[in-house]
């Protein structure tokens, strides 16, 4: 049997089955990586944070229009976009409302940039298709992040989605990360997150080629690992930017063999690299620095494993 | 040092801190037990299984109507409320409005009895904020449900809340439930939900006082090693009804040394009970019925443990 697993190559040959008449998320993500983008810019936007030119809107006008100064400003950076549903689920419908509205600009002015929603959602199967429906079909994102805790049988309404990317949580950039996902499992004892990886590449995860992993950028020697484990699963990298990552220890972990796979995200770094009215060109020039320091230091990484391979 | 806990006696003595002037989760939970009441009604409504006499109000009146049918009809019987945020989520913003409605009818016509809200929530810490804002602020939950997988540190916001109550999951209900949940752990090679239980009862998760778990009804035996585990946390035990737990098995080996301790949640058999124009009448005899079963089967329990001990 062959597997259907995600396109790693960088050509675009085998994107994943597509089951709607929309561009699937690896089809999508395949062509950003072609085009040398490896950042993906967290829209996490928050109601009590607006620049002051904007905070007179309220929630609803007030996030969306500055989503879409942000988005204007930095999408010829962006490989991906990602809003964290928390900031908008705190300010309730208007928030989520801004939500919706800037998928839809999404949609309508970048339809070659996938939106991730990044839920970390996970429940039983019959509540997951509620969830999935909320994620994939209200607010039209392209992939989502989940929570393995419940495993493969419960995230069936998400793994199904061949269409969609499923960003499982693995080795996660905070502090306390480590309390559950560094405890050795099984008889091999190897790290709960290593064991999930190679759950996530498995065929009974992996059965569409639409799993994805979550690997902090604050554990680069972890994301190495994951990496080897995982060899053809892009990886959601956060924690660069204001959590302290290391770009280059993570691009040399974390690239896969074609030097791609990975998304690596900065969300407040750029979204709020000013609070004055230059927010969103100074937006721009934080995500217009950091894919150009990704790009480079890739080809650094790719040139340095030519030599002494 | 003494470390707050859940009061388990079921006399109120010692409902834990109270962080505002309302009425804590804790003190509350504690006075529905006294009064010999277990079940957990599980609103889980869903937009498109309104009854035919509410169908044609649209999502966010629908909802609501829905609710506030069943809540009327089953509030004598009611230990709490758990809406479960999914079904709420997939309708977008009107129904996410019709879950705010059923809050906040909930705190003015039945103060007394609690409202957990079933989000099963976790990521990093700063983003915690803002759902612990969104479930307790804008919600109005008295309690929640997280995910255990980012650690203790991720969760202060919810656990640093000793007002509100933070149910832990630990083992779901779920057939593929044990896919990590029963991995063996740790020096102790113990499986992972009992190392979380005992985490969870610990001074590090617990130190407010106000942690419980979930904990399926659908694995009896390993409900006991739970409770066992965590002598004095409160279980919600979802999986009675509709997934086929088994009501006395549950009460034996969920039920604290005093005869308490357990919220057990049936959802779709209460509230979908009849599909007819007495659809919440017969949410009303359901729920009286598994009331009754509960607290007689309680009484059973007790008295068995009474007679062998």
């Amino acid at each position: 049997m062959t597997q259907p697993r995600f396109d790693q190559s960088g050509k675009g040959s085998n994107p994943g089955p597509v089951t709607s008449a929309e561009e699937s998320f690896g089809s999508k993500l395949v062509r950003r990586w072609e085009g040398s983008l490896f950042l993906c810019v967290g829209l996490d936007a928050q109601a009590d944070r607006l620049p002051s030119g904007l905070s007179h809107l309220g929630p609803e006008e007030g996030l969306f229009e500055f989503n879409r100064g942000i988005i204007e400003a930095t999408a010829p950076y962006a490989a991906a976009f990602k809003p964290n549903l928390a900031f908008y689920e705190q300010s309730g419908p208007p928030g989520l409302t801004a939500l919706r509205r800037t998928g839809d600009w999404l949609r309508s002015r970048h339809p070659q940039i996938p939106i991730l929603i990044d839920a970390k959602r996970g429940d039983l199967a019959s509540t997951n298709e509620a969830y999935a429906t909320a994620v994939f079909s209200y607010y039209g994102a392209d992939a989502t992040t989940v929570q393995p805790f419940l495993g493969a049988e419960s995230l069936a309404p998400f793994l199904n989605r061949a269409d969609k990317g499923v960003f499982v949580l693995c080795r996660t950039s905070n502090p306390g990360g480590g309390e559950l996902q560094n405890l050795s499992v099984g008889p091999a004892a190897e790290p709960l997150y290593l064991h999930i990886a190679r759950l996530a590449a498995g065929p009974e995860w992996n059965r569409q080629g639409n799993v994805g992993l979550v690997a902090g950028a604050t554990y680069p020697q972890e994301l190495g690992l994951i990496r080897e484990a995982a060899p053809g699963l892009p990886l959601l990298i956060p924690g660069i930017g204001t959590q302290g990552g290391d770009l280059e220890a993570v691009l040399t972990n974390g690239l896969d063999a074609d030097g791609a796979g990975v998304l690596i995200n900065a969300s407040r770094s750029i979204i709020y690299a000013s609070s004055g009215p230059d927010w969103a060109s100074a937006a721009g020039l934080e995500a217009a620095r950091l894919a150009t320091a990704l790009r480079e230091g890739r080809d650094r990484v790719m040139e340095a494993r030519r030599k002494y391979t």
